[in-house]
């Protein structure tokens, strides 16, 4: 047996997340039944992270494990030929030891969260971006995102369907800046909760507009209750981009 | 009446290209008829390049003129309240004087023709580039690419559907570069050839690939010979991105 480690791009626009799911098409479901058309084995798929329906991911790690002697690029070229119709694709594969996990041994998880922030609705970047027409003041959202850092009770920003134990994270990282017409928003922590990015950004947005103020996202996080929630920004201004491991050379 | 100068962006996949066509949806068509809507006036729109079908425009110009005494912001927001289901938009709207006319005013053209060149099929990028899976030099390309800068005979590149009454053109720029897995070509001239960019791109890949010694692309410039041309890059990595007027400040 030999385990694969997969880096993955996808658009997650056809798909209902990341997770197999009894009701439609997943990205997991995807790649399991590509690797199984190459190998004539069944295999199941782990990934460094659970993206919803919709959110896309620029470089999201996953591994599988194979019995077939196969070499990693043949095995990532047939791969990429049969999924080749879906948004999906394995753009690096390399062999790993036995026991690294994606998502076990995964340490730390970066998203990107991309706000098309301009008058005019979106043609090249439809599906690509959250579209808020109304100006947003990226500073005074990177000033309100700085109460966010750090370890906390992150209830408030937590989707109702979130399965973890604790509500308790610790955010490395969650940074704001304007390029041109895009306001990002880059998030880095060890896990996040369901939800919790998307709810992050939603109310920051809320700060950008001038709707709240900067100290209301503080106000929001201590009062620990999903009812203080500003807004869930929508999924497809979503990307996952970078999941670390002790050892990156892996 | 009142001249309005139009910024537009679109998606260039759904459309047979710019020009209003009999047989199908044209940028053109989608925007006279989101203009007459608005104003209850018919109206024909003049845009600074021909696009074909599914290239692209980041920043194609174009005018209309209007009876309705409207202002260009709120022409702006309702022309692109009606074109909203289609992936073209008007990101820019201005009044300008009755003599200035998007196409026989403009005085420079400059377009952007992205490659993806990586192993894997392109997810997020589909339709957005034209994907070449074996490794490009862009170095060599570039170095081609300066034998058709200057004034020249093209019809070597030039499609036999071509219009223009002369096949001499004056190529300003035409420069390749490398970024990450993109390789980009700028392109900019008074004005193009039917083709002509496509063409010139489709001949500098071969260069890329090694299958064309850079000396040949000056070669096959100099056969003015449709027949010499190496390949046509398809339409989907093209991008219309600057005209330029006199008066810029129009």
């Amino acid at each position: 047996m030999t385990r694969f480690a997969f880096t993955l791009e996808f658009d997650g626009a056809p798909f209902f997340g990341l997770q197999r799911q009894a009701h439609g098409p997943s990205v997991q479901q995807a790649v399991e039944e590509a690797v199984a058309r190459v190998t004539g084995e069944t295999v199941t798929m782990h990934a460094a992270g659970r993206t919803d329906s919709g959110v896309h991911a620029l470089a999201m790690r996953a591994h599988v494990d194979v019995d077939k002697a196969i070499a990693p690029f043949r095995l990532m070229e047939a791969v990429n030929a049969v999924l080749r119709p879906q948004p999906v694709a394995v753009i690096d594969c390399r062999i790993v030891a036995p026991d690294w996990h994606a998502r076990f041994s995964c340490i730390g998880r970066a998203y990107q969260y991309r706000i098309a922030n301009r008058r005019a609705p979106l043609t090249l970047d439809k599906g690509r971006a959250w579209h808020i027409a109304r100006p947003l003041d990226a500073d005074a959202m990177h000033q309100a995102a700085q109460a966010l850092v750090g370890q906390h009770d992150f209830t408030t920003f937590r989707s109702a369907h979130c399965q973890a134990a604790s509500p308790h994270k610790s955010l490395d990282r969650l940074d704001v800046r304007r390029e041109g017409d895009d306001v990002l928003v880059e998030a880095a922590a060890r896990s996040f909760l369901h939800h919790q990015i998307r709810s992050m950004v939603g109310t920051l947005a809320l700060v950008g507009l001038g709707q709240w103020r900067v100290a209301q996202v503080a106000d929001a996080l201590a009062a620990k209750d999903r009812a203080a929630l500003g807004l869930n920004a929508p999924p497809e201004g979503l990307y996952f981009v970078r999941a670390r491991y002790p050892d990156d050379a892996a």
